[in-house]
């Protein structure tokens, strides 16, 4: 009874019914189409399923509703749906099919060091980083996590608490990604505490996050807390080709990353943390496997399938654009960055943080950072809370006070559709 | 480039080669084995991949290694591998195929109550209640979760802290699941501690975890604390028909369930909770904002295909065990029990807690209930921690301790392969 026989005994009534007169050749193509449509849930092809076909599709979600010339344009988060035209380009070499029976089991792999990352993950990534550049990957233990939101939390899991049992302070330097404090801070934990801007900060038992390049602002960073008893871990979300320069072969103790930002791939929740001390790992594990018993086996298999189509797409194929992400989204976010930058100089109210560039060890040429958010200012006389006064014109962003600084600067996702982009580039210039 | 075309060349070049003279119904059926093969990574066909197959191709883990006659036998764990024999029976019925540009946002659904529940999925889960008839839904609020641990973490957020801002006692009567303690305090929360028993408890602002049946000694339970401060949360991962007679709509304040033990993708991570209160389920959809930033939507896709083969498969398919999963794993669970049960009566040295039946209103008889865990006590002389004696026999199981009781009991998993399960009844046998 399974849909596989159906379809078989679809295509031998289909074959009787066209004839055995009729060309071989175009019957066989449209039987490939038709299984194609069948078992991979439409492929681009669109319109309407037939009752028949109806029974074994549950519909994907869309995301966000499409961008009009007058709705509401949402950047507030960084929702990378700018990847999605790459990946339609891919074709099946992206797609994965799991039948009802696979990795069912908790386990993936007993026999390695994090029993809930699935092997080919693994592989991938290291596979992945080796070709980027971007870190080393021998010597270190590799973990998954449910986006890398969830590693960060098990990291300041692994490093607390302080030695004397008191909690450790969690800081990062102003402007620090949003999410930090609240995350920190969201369950009143007794192992660790949000302490704010590690430039000011004057205790010891420190964690500091060293996001580089820097949510919100670009910046690229390295640590500031000094002293021995300050731990990090380096936050690499956006550590990609698209977004910076690949300046040096990263080898901290801990880095952490993300499908999301990498690939475009939000909603799989997949990131990966590079850990060097095996105690530290282990405790990471365990905070993992108390958390939520593990990681999507499902999507850990689809990001290694997306991480295998970039590596495909750079060791096996031909060169060109439809194979080649990084370079794909480098200039995607190159154009953008053209436009907003021309649109920001004319208004003469905004600003933004200055261009930099670096010779890129996987590009091999010198090319200039385009980071994934604009970290907008306005100098406007009366506009002390940028965001609301952006949310007058229907844009959403998120306000300076968030990172830690000041209302008159917001961060804006580079990364959202084209429509979104343009509507918003175009209010901009609006404004004076 | 995509392997859809390279597909559709080698069928093309496959034509050419077979000629036109040939049966076309045998040539068409071997097109749509080799495309099935090719696009859906085996479908139990085994054998070595070409090496054109092996570029698209990341394996999925097999999960624990095969159980031998003399290997260990690990029931520590309810993995639920029993299902994997139905499973493979619907064939592509409960095939997912995920295209590379598909579900990449962090939204599943802007204009719903909880932002990434993937629609597809809510839907088959009202849909399967409304079969089974075990939880009302109607009036409550659906989330989703990464496996039901995280909605539990997410639901003793909601409910704490107390009024006067001190930690909320989390209480479950003895024995209770193992987890609900260090899943309670491994963050050392001031929002929430474990209290222990539920039983012995006698302090105000508790919330109390009512698990029916109860993990691990397979008990129907209602709640033991009345008082008007106290909450409760009701861990219905077992409340399905293999496991107990369905006997009553139960319509608690919050209900957990959970893919793993339902329909056994315990890799899947997916549960799910229905909550009456609206500031609850937001509390709650604030919980996994937080800490994973949403739930898979691969997993939650490929849940909601699982879910709807196993509606199909009672509202719109013929009768017969490989499309009801309920009934397969009643007569799977039924005859383990009997063995055991068998076994353990000729033992002289073992018992297990005693049968129960009731009037099923899903199965529409008077059914026995065929827990998912054995709780197995010891009467040998001695044998004061039954655990440690089992894994002399190389037989893992759990504690009593770990459940909050005396060491002469352990939990065993029911929902093993059944070599394990084999295995593990002969070993017992051979104890005296």
């Amino acid at each position: 009874m399974a849909a596989g026989e159906t379809g078989g005994m679809a295509a031998v009534r289909c074959a009787g019914k066209i004839g055995v007169a009729a060309s071989v050749a175009v019957n066989l193509a449209f039987l490939v189409m038709y299984i194609r449509r069948r078992y991979l849930g439409g492929g681009g092809s669109g319109g309407r399923r037939s009752d028949d076909e109806e029974i074994t599709v549950v519909e994907p979600s869309q995301g966000k509703p499409p961008v009009t010339h007058d709705s509401i344009v949402n950047l507030d988060h960084g929702d990378p749906t700018m990847y999605k035209g790459f990946w339609r380009k891919t074709g099946n070499r992206a797609t994965i099919a799991i039948p009802g029976w696979q990795m069912m089991s908790y386990f993936s792999d007993l026999s390695g060091f994090c029993w809930f990352l699935e092997p080919g993950f693994e592989r991938e990534v290291r596979r992945l980083h080796r070709l980027v550049g971007n870190a080393v990957v021998d010597g270190y233990h590799l973990l998954v996590g449910t986006g890398s939101t969830q590693l960060f939390q098990a990291a300041i899991y692994a490093l607390s608490p302080a030695e004397d049992g008191t909690p450790m302070s969690v800081v990062s330097p102003a402007p620090y990604y949003s999410s930090y404090p609240s995350v920190t801070n969201f369950l009143n934990s007794g192992l660790y505490r949000w302490d704010g801007d590690a430039n000011t900060f004057e205790g010891s038992n420190s964690i500091e996050l060293v996001c580089s390049p820097n949510n919100p602002d670009g910046g690229i960073r390295k640590a500031v807390i000094t002293s021995k008893s300050g731990k990090t871990i380096h936050d690499f979300a956006y550590y990609w080709p698209q977004y910076a320069p690949i300046t040096e072969t990263a080898a901290h103790d801990i880095m952490m990353f993300t499908v999301s930002k990498c690939t475009g791939h939000a909603g799989t929740r997949i990131g990966w943390a590079l850990v060097k001390d095996t105690e530290v790992a282990q405790k990471m594990i365990k905070f993992i496997e108390l958390n939520t018993i593990g990681v999507s086996k499902d999507s850990q298999l689809r990001a290694a399938k997306i991480l295998k189509a970039i590596c495909d797409g750079y060791e096996l194929l031909p060169i060109g654009e439809a194979n080649r992400l990084f370079h794909f989204a480098q200039q995607k976010m190159a154009e953008r960055w053209s436009k907003l930058r021309a649109t920001v100089a004319a208004s003469g109210i905004f600003s933004l943080p200055n261009q930099f560039s670096g010779y890129c060890t996987f590009a091999k040429e010198t090319v200039t950072a385009n980071p994934p958010f604009a970290w907008l200012r306005c100098h406007k006389d009366g506009v002390e809370d940028l965001e609301a006064f952006l949310r007058k014109h229907k844009i959403f962003t998120r306000g300076g006070p968030r990172f830690g600084v000041d209302g008159r600067v917001v961060r804006v996702s580079m990364l959202d559709t084209d429509e979104a982009f343009n509507v918003f580039i175009d209010r901009v210039a609006s404004m004076k």
